[in-house]
């Protein structure tokens, strides 16, 4: 099902990533391979992926203001710096696959997948303060929110994580930049008061339903389309939102059973008979059913923000439909 | 010896790097450790070093219109550039000693290290936009350029390099911060033309100067001074300029063995023999004395840009103070 929002700016963003990380300076062409532009060969390819953030930032500018373009460097700023935070997730969480294609650290190494994130962080600034000094700055400090909730999940792997702790988590990791999406929008547009905060309530809510979605996937979704192996954040020991759940529901005899499959001191991947174990615990306990309900909750809330928002009524219907499409989405 | 440039600004900047890393948000207590501002538990302590770079901004802004204070959130943000780097660098190079203290990724390890850096070059440029877009923009150019530098030191393990590759790899590693220091004292002081090219070619000259000077001391150095062993650029196999030169001037027959030991394939260190056979080959061929006349030379250039600059003559004296300081430095 293609996206009209998605759809509409596509190659408005591909163009300015490609005029920001251009040229044969070094690790160009590896940044140029992340985002998707280039194969491993340096060939033109077409796996940029959904450009959610910066498409969002567009649509805000574009139904505000009627024209996107002031806020196009600031849309390519946001994409490069969750661009860079990816190469530097891969390197930490090992990573091989990202969306189905080698991950920069397996091609590079670690020490240039650092520098290439390093640099990527750094272009997008540069980028961004094309847009506006205002627009870099609130690009910035989404860039700190977003790394202090990958510092918090990091720490989540030697800690007990209650479904509060898990939340307050996401709405930076992932919250961060999507809140900066719309925000950036409204930036460009010059919007303030009241539609500043219901933009800024839309990105966190959507935020949200679009990580409890991912994590959903992590444990349901199918291998071929999400381009890595399901299961696998319970191999990975990642403790998303199912986990934390399950920690919190499961009874007392199985406790003990899923603290040992979580303690670290096992090795790095959790044993195949143990992952089906947590699995079929799950299932038993309808932990999938309590997710999908969660994302609907923050569905329902984003439709409120939606409605109050000065926007067209078919730019209203678009947006609808892509966050029930990022709700249902299967990869 | 106390240098009064680097005297007159401490207090001052110590104060910035304080208030941009304040708080009890993650990872601002392993920040404050590692600019020196606290020590390992938390307590303040007096390590913050040199702090060369924001130094020569202030320095420069105070000389051109007589106050720094429009330069200090660029200067701020400068040091905390230098600062994520070095984070960064420490975790590539395996180094587990800065400047006599832990390193950050022994402390927190290799994935919040990555975390660590890149939350300090965000806080980095959110702190010079306080300065102006124009000092951020130009702060996150030179940033570009180091890292672009530090992706060639580190293609230089693989490869045979030439003074010449040498010199375009530390103009980019060592000398972007150090030409972004003077530009930034001058756009603070909103000079142009003539001045603005004398403070960017002054830069370029002292960031040679300086690390030329840093590599005599990673292989000739006290162990006590520098906080770390000397001849671990050796044992590191670390392609600094005396080995660059003894590459380029060794007998035919030495050539093989030198090859030899530079070869990666003999594993992470160089064995202590063979550290000594190149310590004396460098010794028997006067690299040494090379290396400091190239300081010398570029100490020259320095002062003949001083002379041109607008700056009073107790100020002349004191930036000349300051740059024999750095080239006679033994740590």
């Amino acid at each position: 099902m293609t996206q009209a929002i998605l759809e509409s700016y596509r190659r408005q963003i591909e163009s300015g990533l490609l005029r920001s990380l251009d040229g044969e300076a070094p690790l160009r062409s590896v940044l140029r391979y992340h985002v998707g532009l280039e194969d491993e060969r340096g060939r033109r390819t077409n796996a940029t992926g959904k450009l959610l953030r910066p498409s969002l930032v567009l649509f805000v500018t574009d139904e505000l203001v009627g024209n996107p373009a002031s806020a196009l460097p600031s849309a390519v700023g946001l994409e490069l710096i969750h661009g860079f935070s990816l190469i530097h997730d891969d390197i930490q969480d090992r990573d091989r696959i990202r969306r189905g294609r080698a991950a920069v650290w397996t091609l590079v190494g670690v020490e240039q997948a650092i520098n290439a994130g390093d640099l990527m962080h750094a272009l997008a600034i540069a980028t961004a303060l094309k847009s506006s000094s205002a627009a870099a700055a609130r690009l910035v400090e989404a860039t700190q929110e977003m790394i202090e909730g990958q510092c918090r999940d990091l720490e989540f792997e030697c800690t007990s994580v209650s479904t509060a702790d898990y939340l307050a988590m996401i709405d930076q990791k992932t919250g961060a930049l999507l809140r900066c999406a719309f925000d950036l929008g409204g930036i460009a547009a010059g919007v303030n008061g009241r539609i500043q905060v219901l933009l800024n309530e839309l990105g966190q809510v959507v935020g949200r339903a679009f990580q409890i979605k991912d994590d959903i996937l992590g444990i349901w979704g199918h291998d071929e389309l999400l381009g890595k192996a399901t299961d696998s954040d319970i191999r990975r020991r990642k403790k998303t939102l199912p986990v934390v759940q399950l920690f919190e529901r499961i009874e007392a005899d199985d406790q003990v059973t899923l603290r040992r499959i979580y303690d670290m001191q096992d090795g790095p991947e959790v044993a195949e008979d143990d992952v089906a174990w947590v699995v079929d615990r799950l299932n038993e306990l309808g932990v999938r059913a309590t997710c999908e309900t969660m994302v609907q909750t923050h569905l329902t809330e984003a439709m409120a923000r939606l409605q109050e928002l000065p926007f067209s009524d078919s730019a209203a219907s678009r947006m609808r439909d892509l966050i029930g499409f990022l709700a249902r989405r299967e990869t």
